[in-house]
């Protein structure tokens, strides 16, 4: 797979991670058009409130710190986010304002300042064009408790674009965030860059849910620079969404302590937005989370979270419909051999659950993992 | 302590349970006012339904089933459950409809009937005026995975108030369910009961989250057969709130696999509702309730979890704080000594968090549990 052409930048440890990096920078060399969308908590970050003062169309790339979130910092955190924008913009050749920033990791304790202007102040001649390797590199620098990279590329006509993303993991034992970023060549108006992204994230990034909880640092953004040239919008949306599915997916298996990937899709309903209530209300409830991860096919825990819309009264119960895998298991009876057949589906990685409403033609997937032990461990039992 | 006079009843192993009761019935011979609220689950029960049918000012009692909810059973789920309201109100001597009926275990299965009708014949010499005993008795016969009894009686006057309740458990791992039951001799008018009796659930039982799930059966209910008389109606509101919350912390320290008891007190706020609102997003959080069971004082999380308050826009970041036990941690710099205390702290078997948000005064109190790997063992390990 080629990469995106146009895009400079370099990754390194600051000393902020033990023995791995924690800083990476990316940004075209070419003017680019972007859209972004950041998280709506109402404690989100310094980096954050930066990024949306400045203009989201005109983002050439991003520069990312790992392992501190920068987030409750006040006046002085800001302070630093703006400088370490400014040290990173020098690095690539871009004004600062021309760089989405974005941090992760412990909250309420302020950047290392000196640590990070010495080291960053060696790395100028690091930067250079990237290759797939290179991206591969940025990947690996924005992880926090995530245990591998997360990178997929797709072709879209004669440009490319690659899309690298970080899970929802806790930090020394702190924030967890989602960041996504998405670099191409092809040439996108930024009016329609930034409808297709939002479109394209409603239907991924906002249709993951590892634990019901809300960083302060989420960010999305996609960064393209043309140089491939024009592309049908329609194939480039179809990419787009098919590389962030990718990684959503990725996300979902990778969530802290998570052993199988969970998909709820729910048709019939009303509209697209109430089935998309309903299946964030299965895939978020710990009963039916915690009963994937014992490979129990119990529909009555799907029934009983279905059941907490309450304020969809066009939802009735005998109108509802509940299968795993394609396999009807609600209304109905089961005979002990299609049981038994559920069982062993969902001993597997990748456990789906499809539930019909019965009201309308809405539909929506939404994404998630179960609940084990090895969550409580990572947020519990490993504190400082 | 006395016992409300004017209630008799019995309690029964049916067959359901192994070696335990596993039903309840208590009404009083003398006619009584009532009140009552059941779940608002899509999916709720055949005897939530039948109950909401009745006149929910005329219950002289219940009669409850344990470890069958009866739920998602259709017209024939439907016709054993008023069978089963039939049966107990001829044990007790009172109309069909003045008994209140409910239900709770395992979803999607019909009522053995032949062993119901069977055993429910042989108990009308079992029925008997109830005392302390016979109360604890209905309050064991109505536990699922409950690891004890939930009784509180109080005094109002000349009058008393016996509250049982049974808490949110799994079984044969199946549905959750609240359940809680109030008789008093005191005499209440009915419209004076209804409010009294909703001002008080609203600060209570629905202050109240174990792991956000919530059940197709849950109810509560008070019978009043006056026997004692007046009693002022100030005194009886504070002793039933009184009652009820004693029943709620004991819930909420008996949730699935908790080893805490966690309050959550937000103030400052712009009303009552938003405190409410965002001391439950505190209490429900993953992240908080994990970093409570690790005993780690994570102020992090806790403002994470205010942030997911994402439509309230009137909480700013600078104007909030957050304490443990009365003791301040954001904003400001925190000793090693009082972290150290603080820890200490969070090691007891009761935490209270408190959150002023500086808007205004609406305050609001909600009770919950830490999430530990009992939970999940309890939940996903231990299938059928």
């Amino acid at each position: 797979m080629p990469s995106p052409q146009g895009f400079v930048g370099t990754t390194a440890n600051l000393g902020l991670k033990e023995g791995a990096d924690d800083f990476a920078v990316v940004a075209s060399s070419a003017p680019t058009t972007s859209a972004a969308v950041f998280t709506r908590s109402r404690f989100a970050g310094a980096s954050v409130v930066i990024n949306r003062e400045a203009d989201l169309s005109a983002f050439r790339g991003m520069v990312t710190i790992s392992k501190n979130a920068n987030v409750a910092t006040g006046e002085e955190g800001r302070a630093n986010a703006l400088e370490v924008r400014r040290l990173a913009a020098e690095l690539v050749g871009c004004r600062p304002e021309e760089l989405l920033v974005a941090s992760t990791g412990v909250i309420g304790v302020q950047y290392p300042m000196d640590l990070l202007r010495s080291s960053l102040g060696t790395l100028a001649g690091t930067v250079g064009p990237l290759d797939a390797d290179g991206f591969a590199a940025a990947g690996a620098a924005i992880m926090t408790t995530d245990t591998h990279p997360k990178v997929e590329t797709r072709a879209v006509g004669a440009a490319t674009l690659t899309g690298v993303a970080k899970g929802v993991g806790m930090i020394e034992p702190n924030m967890a965030t989602m960041l996504a970023y998405f670099f191409t060549d092809a040439a996108v108006p930024a009016a329609d860059l930034d409808a297709i992204f939002r479109r394209v994230v409603d239907r991924t990034f906002n249709a993951v849910s590892i634990d019901t909880d809300t960083s302060t640092s989420d960010t999305a953004a996609v960064f393209a620079n043309g140089l491939a040239g024009e592309v049908d919008l329609a194939a480039f949306e179809e990419a787009l969404h098919d590389c962030a599915l990718a990684l959503v997916k990725q996300i979902a298996s990778d969530g802290e302590g998570a052993s199988k990937l969970i998909s709820v899709t729910v048709a019939g309903a009303r509209d697209d937005a109430q089935a998309k209530r309903v299946a964030k209300t299965i895939v978020n409830s710990p009963l039916v989370k915690t009963a994937v991860h014992g490979a129990d096919p119990n529909w009555g825990r799907i029934a009983m979270a279905i059941g907490k819309c309450e304020d969809d009264l066009d939802i009735e119960p005998e109108n509802v419909a509940i299968a795993f895998g394609g396999t009807r298991i609600y209304p109905g009876s089961v005979s002990p051999e299609t049981l038994a057949g559920l069982s062993a589906y969902l001993q597997g990685s990748e456990v789906s659950i499809e539930v019909t409403l019965g009201i309308a033609e809405g539909a929506f997937t939404v994404y998630g993992c179960d609940l084990t032990e090895g969550y409580i461990r990572i947020n519990a039992d490993y504190t400082t």
